[in-house]
């Protein structure tokens, strides 16, 4: 990392930014300053052509040509200068994105923190105003659009007050001039709405079939796109964890969405609906109600009844970014609906930007587990705040880093992680390998203490952090393990919750059965007695026993990688990461030894290799 | 309970207060109106006679004769008042008090929040200032001293900013005034002090030892008593959960406790040192460490080391006001030292003042197991504040009325919840037995659904209501019950943590053995199997459902027998406490269920009777 942490993988630029008002002109200036700092003499080429979004890079006179529409074009330069800067072949395959809208959710609230936040305060927001810190916004812009993303949406999905205000009068200016800087970076503003904002505006309803109300929402896209004319549209969270929405008003999601659809569509904007619907007041006495079947069921039978611009977000998983879930059933519903698979970059249950956690091999499984029924749009919940290095944690810039490319191609490349390494800390060959190994077993390491077969929810309450196993069993959330003597998990199979029938067939069967459910699954579909044989001969309960010793032995295994490298490593960047693994390595001793000595009280089965268990 | 819940129970004496700056002048004012509006014709005459604490009713001239000094005066007429109001005999036979301070200790912090509090806002401030609303204050005053509590310390034992100033130049003045009223009605003034203010007031140390120190608190109490001529003292949580105190300097208790006592002595002022002390930083793993041992460890060898006007004050159990717990054994000891027993009115373990909780008969089991060694003095924790009926639940205000009973007499008696009842809702047979034998009944039955055998800390942690079986079982404060698939509990016995051991020989001898130890506290004193057979021939894992099973229909029986006074209550009353039986019994079948379903679990053993475990 280089002594500047906040210039990120773009040290190579250097602080000073690129003038312009369109992604070309910037482009262009990038490429003035990219050539000045990398000392390069050959000729580099912009060659402007099309509307659609895509660049290509061409050995040309000596040099490369970049070919593209206009933000295709920055995309182009960005990356010709970020493969030469780090010795690599800049040409690309992936002339057109994967993802039309390449999307990041900011959870930012307007008195400045930042809702299941780990790096600071909001970008955006301090004490109910605009922060206006536009050369720390430039970079931030300048970061997204090095990786291809095109649309933000700068506050957090619970719209509270001041919030719901953003897209009314009062701070209509001070949104169009973030979306100037950003246009310039090719990338469309968005704002959460409050569906109820017609309500508390003075209509005295929100009823998404009262004209009234219609024309409301008429009036509000008009006046925000006289002051911006590419607004990318309102992502909408309602009727879900006490926030309002159609249901409150006897109507449906669709005619909600519709509703909100018919004012942005003809300015071109979009309706960005969250599936993240279920009952939050579950008893954890009624054994019927299985939460992760919820959005299926409230979404899948109202297929096709969406308009063109209304797209439904949905997270990867059908409960809540869980460090392990098999991908949401509604991504495979629902052909004849726009949808966005929703990503969560901010480490919420992977380790709050603490624990090391790479996400791309998490993405590369959706991806393998969802090909076919690709959505059309991707977006992620941001992990970015105002810490000097952006994520908190130095590593965790990388997960931005990669989600932007894999949005961009569709899928993950190891190199990826190779790519990031050298734009951050060089090429030595020993920093290379040794960071690309931590990077790449990250994920394997905090699964395997926090939650291996995907024993998901055991964490404090609130927080998020730290192992609580039955912190979630009693509450009204629907996160229920139901651990006894003898067994654990719930039975999400056809003879079960019948979860698994809201799959495609094949998946289906596969999910169904514990002798064909994919392992690191198990526990999410099946509840199995401790006894349970496993393929490779071990019980369930050794396995739990193993994971969690090897989880904490994997923790120790990163901090030492880690220091090996001190002196290779910025003095700052080390000493601030190391405190990061030490801390890592605290919290996973205490899933170990929490798990463990919870599952020996209920199971009074003892580790078969005599290790330590409290 | 009349019309104005604020009245409470002296609604007979009515909203006008008596006039005069002594105790003297004050029940001479109201015993003139009282007899206005008792319509008493019958002569009383008052004879201030002796400097002792005390008082005498006694029949003379057809009518009655108080003798007694100023303050004993004060509390005779209200005797006379209430007890001719309540239709009840007047004389008593307790004319010396059994503890010499009884103070109620306030949690009240300067922005106006009650900690621990379930009545509203704190009575004396508000937005970190005094709130001097003295219409409300004088019916403060007037209820404690109508039951003979004679000082209280107004704020937080947690002094946290600005309360640490109350004892400076900044808040004496208004201090002044609140003891103004104070005295008037025989109540001393103490203030939670900040053992480490000399140090933030600018000396740079608040070493003990350091004459600058001891220089800088004399000048302290030579202020506060020139103002505050009969000023109590100062309260000192230190050392304790954060607090700084004479450790942070590597000073014992005594040395820093002495050192107040010599600036507060002169004046007649005491220093209430409190031992709440234990390591709140513990490791769950450690079972070397039991955190109910920890006081009498820390107090028990200092004994003798103390000055005279150093009165330790002790929890009334070595945990913290727990549903059930042994009396303290550091009560037992220290022979050589003043002490102070601290109870608990706010119900932070016991019903938070939703749930009724009764607290005398407590006092009672305490004051037998406890008799030859009764401390001199007593206090206890608050449970008032702005709510209009002082105490969250109309009937918590008995636990107030009659602790000030108990604290004067040294024993509790069951006319007291009569006498109670009379004052606040009248005569009528039904009501009084009714009523009677809900309060009275009301401690078995919130323990039967909470913490059967002692069954502690089973609450959510940070609110500590509800149910949480497993809350702090990984937590740092020492409150582990390591429940596992064959027994529950703490071996706190000799062969155990040796907490034991801390008792006079003979209680030793009956906690020690789980066939001696009184059956409420048996799992505080042993870890037992499911299976261990009680006297009555029931298994303990029965025992744990069958008492939650009968506690959840106790509190169902608690909400109709108060159903049953519908019409025989004033409207506002009877509404306003169903409102509290019903969330009482929503209480208790959770903790039913949840506590039901976590023994299951780890058990495996059925109900006999075959209820509904979930």
């Amino acid at each position: 990392m280089h002594s500047d942490r906040r210039l990120a993988w773009l040290a190579l630029l250097g602080e000073e930014t690129a003038r312009g008002a369109t992604p070309f002109q910037i482009a262009a200036d990038e490429l003035r300053l990219g050539r000045e700092r990398l000392c390069l003499r050959m000729p580099v080429s912009l060659c402007l052509k099309g509307e659609e979004e895509g660049y290509a890079i061409m050995p040309a006179d000596g040099g490369y040509l970049i070919s593209g529409n206009a933000s295709g074009l920055l995309y182009g330069t960005y990356r010709l200068m970020m493969k030469l800067a780090a010795g690599l072949n800049p040409q690309c395959d992936f002339t057109r994105p994967a993802y039309a809208l390449r999307m990041l959710n900011h959870w930012d609230n307007m008195d400045g923190m930042v809702e299941r936040g780990y790096a600071g305060d909001s970008l955006f927001f301090s004490k109910g105003r605009f922060r206006n810190d536009w050369p720390r916004l430039t970079q931030y812009a300048r970061l997204l659009a090095s990786v291809g993303i095109n649309a933000v949406c700068v506050n957090n999905v619970n719209v509270r007050p001041p919030a719901d205000r953003l897209i009314t009068r009062d701070w209509l200016p001070d949104l169009a001039r973030l979306a100037d800087l950003l246009r310039a970076y090719g990338i469309r503003l968005m704002v959460a709405a409050d569906f109820a904002l017609p309500h508390s505006a003075g209509i005295g309803t929100a009823d998404p079939l009262d004209p009234a109300v219609q024309r409301w929402w008429q009036k509000r896209a008009e006046e925000i796109y006289g002051l911006i004319p590419d607004f990318g549209g309102v992502v909408i969270k309602a009727d879900s964890e006490f926030r309002p929405g159609p249901h409150t008003y006897g109507r449906s999601h669709s005619q909600g969405a519709n509703m909100l659809a018919r004012a942005f569509r003809p300015h071109g904007g979009y309706v960005i609906w969250r599936c993240f619907v279920y009952n939050c007041k579950q008893d954890w006495r009624d054994h019927a109600i299985d939460r992760p079947k919820a959005a299926f069921e409230q979404y899948a039978p109202m297929d096709g009844t969406f308009d063109a611009h209304v797209i439904l977000q949905i997270k990867n998983g059908p409960y809540d970014f869980q460090t392990r879930e098999p991908v949401s059933p509604l991504l495979y519903a629902m052909p004849n609906t726009e949808k966005a698979l929703e990503l969560q970059l901010a480490q919420e249950y992977t380790g709050q930007q603490i624990d090391l956690y790479y996400m791309p091999p998490m993405w590369q499984e959706i991806t393998r587990d969802l090909l076919p029924f690709k959505p059309r749009h991707i977006c992620a919940v941001s992990n970015l705040g105002r810490d000097d290095n952006w994520t908190g944690h130095d590593l965790a810039q990388a997960n931005l880093f990669s989600y932007g490319l894999f949005a961009w191609r569709g899928q993950t490349a190891d190199d990826d992680a190779d790519w990031w390494i050298r734009l951050s800390y060089g090429s030595n060959p020993v920093v290379l390998s040794t960071l690309r190994a931590m990077l790449l077993r990250s994920r394997a390491v905090y699964e395997s203490y926090t939650a291996p077969l995907a024993l998901g929810w055991m964490v404090h309450p609130d927080s998020h952090y730290g192992p609580n196993p039955e912190g979630y069993e009693y509450d009204k959330w629907g996160t229920y393990l139901r651990t006894d003597g003898r067994a654990v998990g719930i039975d999400r199979s056809s003879r079960g919750t019948g979860f698994t029938l809201q799959y495609p067939e094949a998946l289906r069967r596969r999910y169904d059965s514990p002798h064909t459910c994919p392992q690191e699954l198990l526990l999410f579909f099946h509840r199995l007695p401790f006894d349970h044989v496993l393929p490779d001969g071990r019980t369930l309960i050794q396995y739990i026993y193993d994971t969690r010793f090897e989880g904490a032995l994997g923790a120790e295994a990163l901090l030492r990688d880690w220091e090996s490298l001190e002196g290779l490593i910025p003095e700052e960047s080390f000493r601030h990461t190391r405190e990061r693994f030490v801390r890592q390595l605290q919290n996973a001793c205490e899933w170990r030894d929490v798990l463990n000595n919870y599952f020996w009280r209920f199971s009074g089965i003892p580790d078969e290799r005599g290790r330590r268990i409290y």
